[in-house]
């Protein structure tokens, strides 16, 4: 196999990422490669690069933007003030699971993380991604937190 | 009981906030109020504070802070490129449990994070809290992720 580039995003790589959100089982139910939404992910791709805490990265094979994945520093108090890293977002295109290209991806993402002088990496993944929930316990991640969402819409104000 | 108050921490409170992280059965393990460690969580607050899209809030009550939590803002690409929001470190002061404080202090943080333009609030909470799930679930937030940690120490490279 043609060795992966890990590399951070530019903006020529948007419509593939876009394309790997999309290309995805619930992935697909909320992400579009409708051009009309083309500007809510520029916007969006715009303000990760102006954050010094945050970044896109992909992995590039043969050429082709096969995966991607953001990479949040957050500063917190807890455990004694270290800063922690998020993972978002990872995706490897379908076609090429299996041949451990995630696995140096995320671990590409841990070094910079490291790196960064994080002391811990989180991140959430959906309760129907078996794959996934496996695929980080190998790589030393522990399953020790549950994870909640709730939906924001701008006519549900509660108080 | 006294009307709570909500609002953004300022650097008085960074004492009253460690000890809120330090009095809980998890937290405790690796949180300190040892005079050495002020520095590191007076650092991490400074970066807190400089962050746009970091924020430290308290509830005070009689003069007394009572609560912290953090609120981080997150630029996404994933849901059509809609920010989210991130709560850590949610705490009320044990003896000041169940008289619905937290639950107003919640949902005041979700406010900020709607009139911010998020799409979602997310937060993990350690499966051991149960009495943490329970509190979300009735606030309308939805168990749907698995959260991950992975600790990083200096001397752990695995690439």
């Amino acid at each position: 196999m043609d060795q992966p580039v890990f590399r951070l995003a530019v903006a020529d790589d948007l419509d593939a990422i876009v394309g790997l959100l999309a290309d995805d089982a619930i992935g697909s139910q909320r992400e579009t490669i409708n051009p009309k939404a083309k500007r809510s992910y520029e916007t969006a791709f715009e303000a990760i690069q102006k954050d010094p805490r945050n970044s896109l990265h992909v992995v590039v094979i043969r050429g082709r933007v096969a995966g991607c994945l953001q990479l949040t520093f957050m500063p917190c108090l807890s455990n004694r003030g270290g800063d922690r890293a998020i993972l978002e977002s990872v995706r490897i295109a379908s076609e090429l699971r299996g041949q451990g290209i995630g696995r140096r991806f995320v671990r590409y993402a841990v070094d910079l993380a490291r790196e960064a002088g994080c002391v811990q990496v989180q991140l959430t993944t959906d309760k129907r991604r078996v794959d996934a929930q496996r695929f980080y316990a190998t790589l030393g991640f522990t399953r020790s937190h549950e994870g909640f969402k709730l939906m924001l819409g701008p006519d549900d104000r509660h108080t």
